[in-house]
């Protein structure tokens, strides 16, 4: 139990598209990461995604539309809808999701999740 | 599906310790909130309680201690332990409660919790 400075984390490391875990809330991963380009289209079918940008700004293409996010915005994804978050330049985002989901959608290619 | 902006949606209330339901994740309430004075000791005995920080400063006091939040800062409150928020000037938060969670710990007590 204590404080989490989100900038503190967030300064720990330097990779894009990498997200680490500060927090843990009802067995879900609260994490930051940075991005920057393009992820590629990806759903989760078994749980929303929760997107909520701290700096910088993030397009979140979500089916058919582009939705632009910028600092203290937020987006859910529902569960089991094509998304695909990009960026022009860095950013930094708080997410949420179900400890274990894989970051593409697929174990095989996801991202570790490590805890900082 | 739509971008949420969380400053908008504090503009379109003045009263404190009156969550408002902004978005939906996974069956949890996304909701912000603004708070100033002291609001009871609680506990949740079925779920974690999530506070991030938006604007001001937010006193936790938790079992103890006493936690200093800034914005940018979060902290997740296990699930009965009992925590009572504080704050000496207005501040806002972002909260995730499952749905229906009484902000009180008791439903006699708790807010309405209506969706803006």
């Amino acid at each position: 139990m204590k404080v989490v400075n989100l900038a503190e984390k967030l300064a720990l490391f330097a990779t894009h598209w990498d997200p680490k875990v500060v927090a843990e809330y009802n067995g879900n991963d609260i994490m930051v990461v940075k991005v920057e380009g393009e992820f590629p289209f990806h759903d989760h079918p078994d749980t929303d995604d929760f997107f909520l940008v701290l700096d910088g700004e993030v397009l979140l293409d979500v089916e058919d539309r582009t939705h632009v996010l910028r600092p203290g915005e937020l987006f859910v994804v529902p569960k089991g809808v094509r998304h695909r978050p990009r960026a022009e330049r860095e950013a930094t985002l708080l997410l949420i999701e179900p400890r274990g989901t894989p970051n593409t959608g697929d174990a095989a290619t996801a991202a570790r999740k490590d805890r900082i």
